[in-house]
């Protein structure tokens, strides 16, 4: 395979599955249970989830009802972002409600599905589901595209670490 | 004004605005401030917010970002409900959000507004939504209509006793 086909098969892509949703679909080199790890452990969520700004991790209760809660320390201050764990299924399926503190009780639920392909790599599926469209949409303006290429490519680092 | 006809304006009124909505109006028999502490003031939530259950209020900031937390001791055990504040506006907006621990993960945002109606009466209209509408539904089956109706006929007596 070529580098390009490579790239375009590991970009990420975002769509709109419903006037109140979206969807990220990412592809990483690494096995599924390594993924989940990443995903799940606060020393590696802290590594990867501030795309490149530092994370405490205040609070990560990963189980069914439990709570989490980052705090990340940017350029322009600090950032509080938390919410509850609604459904913890490993290695394939996390649900969790997601909040920034700077719009507190604006929440959305992210539902995030790790796909073993079979051959080493995972596809990862983030869909977001936002009270209205408005909340959807601010959520887009506010640079969430980018914010997630950047968290993601922190993450294949991490995870190419883990190797 | 005849007894039927003031029970019927003072009953409660539940609809659906839309597929993912539950709107709850009721006029109490007190000025607008005396609701609005009702609803905002601890030691005041403990005495209606359980329909007769006990309340134990374990956090309420009332504040854009507060958190509040009530446990009700029922028959069947406790139950923990909490939220955080989006908008505090006295004496007539207050917009929180709603999960309880039983369904952690699922958050609903409730908006109440009071309307003084000029003659020592409020209006006191809560729209909740909803992220699906199977959410939704499964709120009313679990018996939201009756179970507010019980708590707005406590709030009637904590508001008299206010008097």
């Amino acid at each position: 395979m070529n580098s390009s086909v490579e790239a375009s098969r590991r970009g990420m892509r975002v769509t709109k599955p419903s006037d109140r949703e979206i969807r990220i679909e990412r592809i990483f080199d690494a096995p599924r249970d390594r993924v989940w790890r990443a995903f799940t452990e606060p020393a590696l969520i802290a590594q990867w989830w501030g795309r490149g700004n530092g994370v405490v991790v205040e609070r990560m209760e990963v189980e069914r009802g439990g709570r989490w809660r980052f705090v990340e320390q940017g350029p322009d201050g600090t950032h509080g972002f938390e919410g509850r764990y609604r459904d913890v299924s490993p290695p394939e399926r996390l649900v969790h409600s997601f909040e920034w503190d700077g719009m507190p009780g604006h929440v959305v639920i992210w539902t995030v599905t790790l796909e073993d392909l079979g051959d080493g790599r995972t596809r990862v599926v983030n869909t977001s589901i936002f009270h209205t469209t408005e909340e959807r949409d601010g959520m887009l303006s506010a640079g969430m595209e980018s914010g997630m290429t950047e968290a993601y490519a922190a993450l294949d680092r991490v995870l190419a670490a883990l190797r």
